[in-house]
């Protein structure tokens, strides 16, 4: 905030940007529910959950066509300075992810509506873990941006592997199944689907937390796999 | 170029921004030809040439870090006006845009050191077919946001049906192989992944395109679904 604008207008733009972060948050509040209740809807087998998140899908677009114009907004009339600068390019990145997480909830959507008119795989165990670690992970990202806090944005970063494993567990077990019951292959490569979707998620706030860390410190780990941000530590 | 800047800056903008152009124009080649030698590399097993694809992501890691710093950069310094504005914001998600398709073609990369060392499920021909589709999106979306052309954009917008309804048709053909040999389901689903890694890359695209009809017309067209983009025709 160290532009040479009157007081008056100094204060307007703090507010801006306080709303600026309310939004943000708003938007990934809104974001995580929608992961979580796509999950739900596949978990417990309802697919009029299911529909709704399908449904809620438009509010989450109009959020994010609404915090890109205040971004842009915000880049026309107040000029900010690089602090403030960097804050609002990486808002109009983040605000971007969000909305392909959005997206990603809904596709896991579709898949819970086709599986939940067939008989059951097997019981689905390490989906809702992928879940509850991609949803976390997005919540902390989100966290980590609005708070400027690195340790918790390498601490998401870190928790990528985690998914990765899991995600690699899933794969290899529905093999397996689909092996020994070719009737299952169907339905077994839509629940691949949504391992990957979840996967994804993750990514997405891997991401995020990979641009937190680049404007907290300056520099570039994006693009810097584990074992060098090992080394940076 | 409005703005209020005294005439050899003003020169000096204008070429900044041209220089901005034509990083994004090297940018985009550099991630089609990721896509093209990806998707070789797997159609004709060249597995060398899977790990030089892997191998260059770095260099497209650089320019995406590099082209971003640069609209950041212009943000700050030459305080655009409001055209060159919603250009730079576009152009910082057009970029990171293409940092994700250049990873998707590593992921496909990935899948084909797999599949080079067993044996071919059957040959690929619907493989290339969507690459093709997905690759041209790709050229056809950042040809259309530097030339601010709303009507190829929007024939990007058109061919991702295309793609989503080919990644379908390989879909079904997979799984009724993988029931004929369930010895294939492992190779069968790495296709998939390859598959479905296209038809991201040709989302990715779609989503440029989207950006670029905002861009050019001001309106909010992303988010709207086909039937509706038929209606404003």
């Amino acid at each position: 905030m160290e532009n040479s604008l009157p007081q008056h207008t100094n204060r307007q733009y703090a507010g801006e940007l306080r709303e600026l972060r309310i939004r943000l948050l708003k938007m990934g509040g809104m974001v995580e529910r929608q992961i979580a209740d796509a999950v739900n809807s596949l978990v417990s087998r309802n697919s009029e959950q299911a529909g709704e998140v399908i449904a809620r899908d438009a509010a989450v677009n109009q959020m994010d066509v609404d915090i890109d114009a205040m971004c842009v907004r915000l880049l026309a009339l107040r000029q900010p300075a690089a602090g403030d600068l960097r804050f609002i390019t990486t808002a109009l990145k983040i605000n971007y992810d969000l909305e392909r997480i959005g997206d990603l909830a809904v596709n896991i959507c579709e898949r819970a509506l086709e599986l939940n008119q067939e008989p059951i795989v097997k019981p689905y165990i390490d989906i809702p873990r992928i879940a509850e670690i991609a949803e976390s992970m997005v919540k902390d990202s989100l966290d980590a941006f609005l708070r400027s806090d690195c340790e918790l944005a390498e601490a998401v970063i870190t928790r990528d592997d985690e998914v990765d494993s899991l995600n690699g567990q899933i794969f290899r077990e529905l093999l397996s199944y689909m092996a020994e019951d070719p009737e299952a292959i169907g339905r077994g490569t839509r629940i691949l689907f949504v391992s990957k979707n979840l996967e994804r998620i993750a990514d997405h706030a891997g991401n995020i937390a990979e641009m937190v860390v680049f404007m907290v410190k300056g520099k570039t780990i994006r693009h810097m796999d584990d074992s060098k941000l090992g080394e940076r530590r």
